[in-house]
Order: C-alpha cells, then sequence, then structure tokens
C-alpha cells in the first residue's frame, strides 16, 4: 500500500493550506484537520441573470398562485398573522411577503465547536464536508452488510473525528439498531458529542427529539452560550411537491426558538414529485425551501437558517432514484445561483449512488456527484462520505475514500498557487533540455506539498501491486479504517458536562415510554 | 439489469440533441450516434487574463532563453531558415516568431469520415470522445488480463463503432501482440478503417509507418480529397521537459505535408520532468506545445494542428503516475484558456487512472478527471474509454461504462433546456401539493429524454439485484459488451477500396523486413 511508503514527517497543509503550519501530526497516519474550505475557484453558473428571475418569478408564481400546504396548525395560525392568506392547510404566500422575510437571514455564521479549533465559518466562500447519515445498516470493518449498533456509530464519529476534511461528526450516520427507537435519539446525540469535538447535528424526529437535543446542548455549551451562538444544525425535508408536515414544522421551530441552523430541504425526486424538466423542478424546490427559510424568519426574525436540497432523478422504469446523472449535476449548478440570489448559505448532497456494493459504479457516482458539487459552489455539503445504495447503508470502506476524495476536492478548490512561480521558472532553466526535477532544491523543499498523494488510490506497478496481496480499494480502506481506530484518542469531555449529559439521558430514558418508538419515527 | 427494464422503442437524442429525431435505432440495445458536442456551458477558468500573460510570458522566455531540443537534422535546418538562433540540437525561438506562426494554426476544421453522418467539427465549442489507445494489455470479455491480438483490436474497434458518445475509433486501443511489429501499423490502420465508419487516429511510431498511414488514406478517400479535408489523427509526444525526437518529428512533418492534424503533446508527470508546481508545469508544457505547434506551420503553413498534452502528477514515494488529483484537475482548466487564448483546439485525456482492477479506485479517478476535462472545454478528449493501470491495459467492462459516462456528461455539457419550462411550471399548478407527477402528460411525453437513465449503473433495490444475481458492474458491462457485438454490423467498405487497402499492405508487408521491428517502435 501506497502510504506506508510515504516518509513520517511532520505533516502541513502547507502553502495551500493557507500558509498554516498545523501542529505535529502524532506518530502514525492520522492528519491533521483542515478548516473550512475556502474556495478560490470559479463557479460553474449556467444561468444568465435573467433566467435566475426566470426561476424566482416561477417560484414566486407557485407560492402565490398553488400555494403551499403546511399541515400545522401552529404554522397555520403564524402565517395568518404575518399576513398571508390562508386557505385550510393551503397557505398563500405573496412574493413581497417572503422576500421581506428571507432578507432576514443571515449570509453567513459561525459554528461553535467543543474545541474551538474546530470551529467553522459557514456561507460565501465557506465550505464544509459532513458524514452522510440515516443508514438503516452498514457495510462494516470486514465488508459484511448488516444492522448497525451504537458502537458502529460510535466507531464512524472516530472516523469523522479522525478524517481531515471531514469537518463535522454529524449525528446518526448509522442507525443504532441495538438501541430503543424511542430514546435512540439521545444517545446518538451523545454519541455525536463524546467521541468528537468537531460540530454536529441534531435530530429532528419530532418536536420532543428536538427539544431534548437542543438541552442537551445547553448542557454542553451553556444556556446563554447556544441563544447567540450556532452549535448544532437539523434537518427539514419537505414532502414533495409543495407540502410540510406537522413533525418536520414543529422540529425546525424548536431548532429555530433557540436560534440554531435547519437545513429547509426539498426532497427531490426529479420526474416523479417534480416536472420532468431540470429548470421547473429548481422552480418548485426553491419556492418549497423559500417557503420554509421565510417560515424560520417569522418564529425567529434573524435566526440562521440554510437553504437545502436533496436532488435526484428517478429511474423512470422503476421509479429508483439514480445519482451523478447530468441534469442532477445542473440542477447543483443552478439551486447554487439561486441560493447566491437571495444570500443564503446553501445546502447539497455528496457521493450519493446507488451501487449495492463498493464497485466501480460508486466510485463513478461519487466523484461526478463531488465534482459537480464543488463547481456548484454548496456551503453544507451533507453526505460527504460512505453513502452507497441510495443511502441503505454505510460504507466503513467508502466512508474512508469519500473523505479523502474531500480532502482532494478541498484542494482543488483552492485554486492555483502563485507564490513560487518564478523560482519554478527559474528550476526550468536549471535542469534544461532533458533533466529531471526529482533532486531540484525547489522539488525537494516541496514535494510534500505541491501535488497531492492520495493514500487509498494505488498507482505501483502489477507487479508491486501483486506482491502486496493484489488488495483492490475495499481491502485497502479498511485496513487503513483498522489503523485509524488503534491510533484513536478520545477528546476527553469535561466531567461534570459529561455526568450531567448522562444524567439527563438517564431521566429522560425514564421519562419517555420505550412504547412511543414508532409515533416518534417519520 | 436496469436496461432489460427499459421499454423498447424509437430513440432519439430528443430536445437535448439539438431537436434531431435520429434515424430509428435497430431493434436492440444499440443507440444512435450522437454528433460533435457542441458546449453550452460555461467553463472553469481560474486564471485571470493577467495571470494568462504571466504563463505566456514564462512560456515565451523559456523559448527564447532556455531553448528547446530537437534531435532532427531536417528540423534544425528548417528552423535556421526561418530565422531562429540554433545553437548545436538547442533551437532558442524568439517570441515574436512563435506567436507568428502560431497564429497561422486554423481555431477550428472538420474531420471528414467514410460516413458522411460521421463527419465532426473540432475547435471553439466542439469536442469530441476518443478512445484510449496504447494498452499492451487487455482485459477481455471474461475480465481476464492478458495480451491482445488483431481480433481484440477489431472488437474494440466494433465497439467504439456501436458507442453513442464516442466519435472515433482511434488506432491501436490495444497493442495486436500476435502481429509482427515492423508491419503492425498497416494492421492497426486497416482495423479502423474497415471496422467503424467513424474518424479514426494514424501511427506515428516512425517517419515510414506515417507514410503509410497517410498513403492507405489517400486509398480511402482520393489523393486530392485529403489534401485540403483533414481525415485522420496523428500524435506526437515531447520528451519533456524540452527535447522533441526524430520519430516523432519525422512522422509529424508527413502529417503537416498531407495537412493532416497531429496532436503536440508534452508529456507532463508533475514534478519529475516539470517544476512541483502547477502554474510552472503549465508554462513549462505551453513552451513545449507551442514550439512544436509553430513548427507544424514551417512545414506547412495554415495545415491544422492540435494543442496537446498528457496530464499527471507523480507520487513521490515511487515515480509513479497518479491521475484524478487536484493539480490535474487545475492544470486542466488552466491549460484550456491558454489553448483558447492563441485560438488554437486543444487536446487533453480523459478516464485516466492507475487502478488494476475494474474497481471504486477505477471509478472515481475516471470520473473525477472526466468532470474537469468538460469544465476545461477540451476539444478532443483523447483515452475517453478503457484506460486502467496507467494505460497498461484496457478493460472491456471499463470501455463500456467509460463511453456511457462520456454520454452523461455530453448531457450535461450541453446545458439546461428552457423550451417547455411554462409548460412544466403549469404542470406543477396541475398536480398541486401532495401529487405526483408520473401520470402527467408532460412526463408521459418526455419521460425518456428529460433525464438521462444509464443502463449500466443498477439502481434497483438490493433485493432486486440479488434476484438479478448480485452482478457488480464489471459483470453487467461485460454482458453489454457482449449483447452489443451480437447485434453489430460491419459499416461495408467498397469492395474496390477494400482490395486496394488489402493489396496495399500485402506490397508493403513484402518490402518491410520483419527483423526491422525493433527499431520502428519508440
Amino acid at each position: 500500500m501506497n502510504s506506508t511508503a510515504m516518509p513520517q514527517q511532520e505533516l502541513t497543509t502547507g502553502r495551500r493550506g493557507g500558509r498554516r503550519t498545523l501542529r505535529k501530526a502524532r506518530a502514525g497516519i492520522r492528519e491533521p484537520n483542515l478548516p473550512a474550505l475556502k474556495r478560490n475557484l470559479p463557479l460553474v453558473e449556467p444561468m444568465s441573470p435573467e433566467q435566475i428571475e426566470r426561476i424566482d418569478n416561477a417560484s414566486m408564481d407557485i407560492l402565490e398562485n398553488v400555494g403551499i400546504v403546511f399541515r400545522d396548525k401552529i404554522e397555520l395560525s403564524d402565517w395568518k398573522k404575518a399576513g398571508a392568506e390562508v386557505k385550510g392547510e393551503r397557505v398563500h404566500l405573496d412574493r413581497g411577503l417572503v422576500k421581506e422575510l428571507v432578507a432576514s437571514l443571515p449570509s453567513d455564521f459561525t459554528y461553535t465547536a467543543r474545541n474551538p479549533e474546530n470551529n467553522l465559518p459557514l456561507g460565501g466562500p465557506h465550505s464544509i464536508f459532513v458524514p452522510m447519515t440515516g443508514a438503516p445498516y452498514l457495510r462494516d470493518l470486514e465488508d459484511k452488510r448488516r444492522y448497525p449498533t451504537l458502537d458502529d456509530l460510535a466507531m464512524f464519529h472516530k472516523l469523522a473525528q479522525m478524517s481531515p476534511a471531514l469537518h463535522l461528526s454529524a449525528h446518526h450516520i448509522v442507525e443504532p439498531m441495538d438501541h430503543v427507537v424511542a430514546h435512540r435519539h439521545l444517545r446518538i446525540i451523545y454519541s455525536s458529542m463524546k467521541y468528537s469535538d468537531k460540530t454536529f447535528m441534531g435530530m429532528t424526529t419530532s418536536p420532543k427529539n428536538a427539544e431534548d437535543v437542543i438541552d442537551m446542548c445547553r448542557i454542553l455549551f451553556g444556556d446563554e452560550f447556544i441563544q447567540s451562538h450556532p452549535v448544532v444544525t437539523g434537518n427539514c425535508n419537505c414532502n414533495s411537491p409543495l407540502i410540510w408536515d406537522e413533525t418536520m414544522l414543529g422540529a425546525m421551530r424548536v431548532f429555530n426558538k433557540a436560534n440554531q441552523p435547519v437545513l429547509c430541504s426539498p426532497f427531490v425526486l426529479g420526474g416523479a414529485n417534480t416536472p420532468a424538466s431540470t429548470a421547473a423542478a429548481v422552480a418548485q424546490l426553491n419556492a418549497e425551501a423559500l417557503s420554509a427559510l421565510a417560515y424560520t424568519q417569522v418564529v425567529n426574525k434573524g435566526c440562521p437558517a440554510i437553504y437545502g436540497h436533496y436532488l435526484s432523478t428517478v429511474f423512470m422504469a422503476s421509479g429508483a432514484p439514480m445519482a451523478g446523472t447530468p441534469e442532477i449535476s445542473l440542477m447543483n449548478f443552478m439551486v447554487g445561483q439561486m441560493a447566491r440570489y437571495y444570500g443564503i448559505p446553501w445546502r447539497t448532497s455528496n457521493t450519493l449512488g446507488g451501487a449495492k456494493t463498493f464497485d466501480a459504479q460508486a466510485g463513478y457516482e461519487s466523484a461526478t456527484t463531488l465534482m459537480a458539487v464543488m463547481m456548484s459552489g454548496a456551503n453544507y455539503i451533507w453526505h460527504s462520505a460512505g453513502w452507497n445504495e441510495a443511502g441503505m447503508h454505510c460504507s466503513v470502506a467508502k466512508f474512508m475514500v469519500d473523505a479523502e476524495q474531500c480532502a482532494m476536492a478541498y484542494r482543488m478548490t483552492q485554486g492555483i498557487h502563485w507564490d513560487d512561480f518564478d523560482e519554478c521558472i527559474a528550476a526550468i532553466g536549471d535542469v534544461g533540455p532533458g533533466g529531471h526535477f526529482l533532486g531540484h532544491p525547489h522539488t525537494l523543499a516541496n514535494f510534500q506539498d505541491a501535488f497531492f498523494m492520495p493514500k487509498l488510490f494505488d498507482n505501483n506497478s502489477i507487479e508491486q501491486w501483486t506482491a502486496d496481496g493484489s488488495q483492490e480499494i475495499t481491502e485497502r480502506a479498511l485496513k487503513h479504517a483498522k489503523q485509524l481506530l488503534a491510533e484513536y484518542e478520545e477528546p476527553k469531555l469535561d466531567e461534570a458536562t459529561d455526568e450531567a449529559l448522562l444524567d439527563y439521558i438517564a431521566r429522560r430514558e425514564r421519562e419517555i415510554p420505550a412504547i412511543e418508538a414508532l409515533n416518534n419515527e417519520h
């Protein structure tokens, strides 16, 4: 494996890491964390200003004329007070009202992590990579597909903690099936807080679960602190087309009131729950996202929120979601333009795909998605590691490779380095025709940094590869995961805080009847 | 497999194919060919006009002050006559002279194929996909790695012929090891001409071999015709840094004199034969490419040529070439800007990678490269199908998947379709909140075309996939290749032409001693 051939020495993100020399890496394979990406590469923006306005107009027409359903009494009453026209569950939103509300959303903000080194600016040029979540199965350290446990979830939180380009530990990367559903959210959030000192996500599976998340954040960060500092992210999906349900809206309000950001995420199955048109699908999702984003400002003016979406197109013969298709890339480019038009940070999904194993299909789907996402300028890049089988399983092997791919995309998106250009041009004169640069002083001083060297790709000859055991990437990545886990050191939680969290969980587990399980799930 | 679930009906490239309804596909899985891509998506252009000029200046400084070695007496004499300063084998090229010569290169031209439906405009917004070439091994229809034969080469020419987005049959996709080296070029070019009616490439393994290629093109197209119509492409690699050798230059001259385009291709192993800097590597390759491009105009003013390169960065621990790295993507974006600055069509490489099998590594490497290449605006997109193991083998399975990926990239790069936007927005009103679009008249009329449905990706449930035999993508792609080959129909060559070509080959095989074999190879 290539990584073993690399000299161990001080690792830096070096010149391309903003000239910061990071702390000396521990002995071993772990590399230092990367700060939030600050993009310095032009984006792909396929729409003219007129086309952006055409989408905007169509979305506003939908909100005014078709209206949008909010299946939640509080929300309907809130919208009436805010001046919207409410007919039954359907709310017709005037474009003036929507634009006024959306204008009060912060265009950027900073997440606070329990380790301040992991604080993250978000919005504008700043982007972050977030692991996948929600998998009911995993492919484990032996590539076996099975139900996940709390220990498996902890393992993923540890791997996220140790992956340089993964900026969050997220929440339920896999569903811990060994714990009762009604109490599961408590264990999930605790695992995020305990095994990683990066920021995380919080469950929005019900308004009460969302309250537990916020209460635990209060314990970790302090009551007053979180009221003015984003520390956790929730996700609320739209039932596209044009319906927001009570569970999501209730959970959203809990986050809004605590001044914590939610992703307002239409769930696009292009051609099934949208028209069979990229442009019209974008207009619909834009209407859906804006309706929820506007509502966050009715609940708590000025609270942060993120323009979200899950994007796929469907295989028309079976209705199955696809990934890495040309239209998904185009929609990502377009949604990016819309979010920037409104000045709101936005979320997309990364590394999606439908492969059942970590085969070449998984590689094509993930890399295509990643490249489109980088060119779209997405800020909150969710599902960035591990996703496979349309989200049905999280693969440990793929998690490792995706995490490295994110680090490569990070490097690309930092753009071209010019500082040593004249020195390098002089080197061409030094070396001259027919020479080589391997021994040139500039090369010797810069070879670690100048070109990214992926550890999980094998570029050896077939003879060397065969001698090394003919390992395909799955095997190499699992070996890498095991090495990383062997090096894992828990980022210690303050003991009193840890105890308070465990007390909270114990109390809530006594209070919440296990029987409520199924009612809390969506 | 998904493809079997798709209804068989008239296939069209439809709206996105420029509203052309293509001829009815034959019964079976074959789809109609796509014309040359006309790009309609903005490019990623990371350099400012000042930075482009900085590269240009550095390249001109290199050509003037360091000079470039031409290991060829005719060329040295030509350059003297053209006014360059020649010291031994080293030529110092004044920037005025270089720019004047380069200005006479056509910015676009059209390839003629023996089937005029397959003629191809190249340059500006027009791009074409070309299969990989030069593999000394293949992974065959059973995924077995072995030496290729002439029959294997014919098989790849047939697959190229039947792949909608592959615009050329290329030349030695694999090296036919069962035929004597000295005569091989004759059999290779004949295979390209015989099994496909798309355009092709011609061997440049020696000046004499290049003459055979041109002679056979004269037989196929007519003496006079080819003097004013590009019908074949040659490739000439630079021995970077800054050396062009006699074999390449001699072959290049043969093509130039016959008015046939060559790719002037510096061979970049970033960090080994260039400085450890993306910007400086681009300046060096730009100098190298321009020196050869300028020479084509010394040989035959106004003849077409293509700004080429092979781009990789090296794994510094072993010197092995890497693929899909961030710096390769950045260099592609930059080279695109330079070629457009000079107004010359340009070539890049696609689907490169170092994986030994068709595993997820191969998928990530290929898709990353493809996406970067599409965003770079490359015109002649070589090595677009089959490449694996750093070019050491061509994989049949990967060839099929890459070809489909090119079709997907083609679709993406055609950009957003707006024609039915208002109709689709009206559909949102028709369907309303909570409905679905699958039965809407617009969906029924457009579901085949609106969203690309890759046949080689499996998006079924794991239960369906298991019932279908748990096939990974390699198995599915090989099955697809066998189905395509079963449907192959040879595009008949005019009998007299075919006989003349075979007579020419027979004569040349009598004339060329088999013993010369090794001298002709480079």
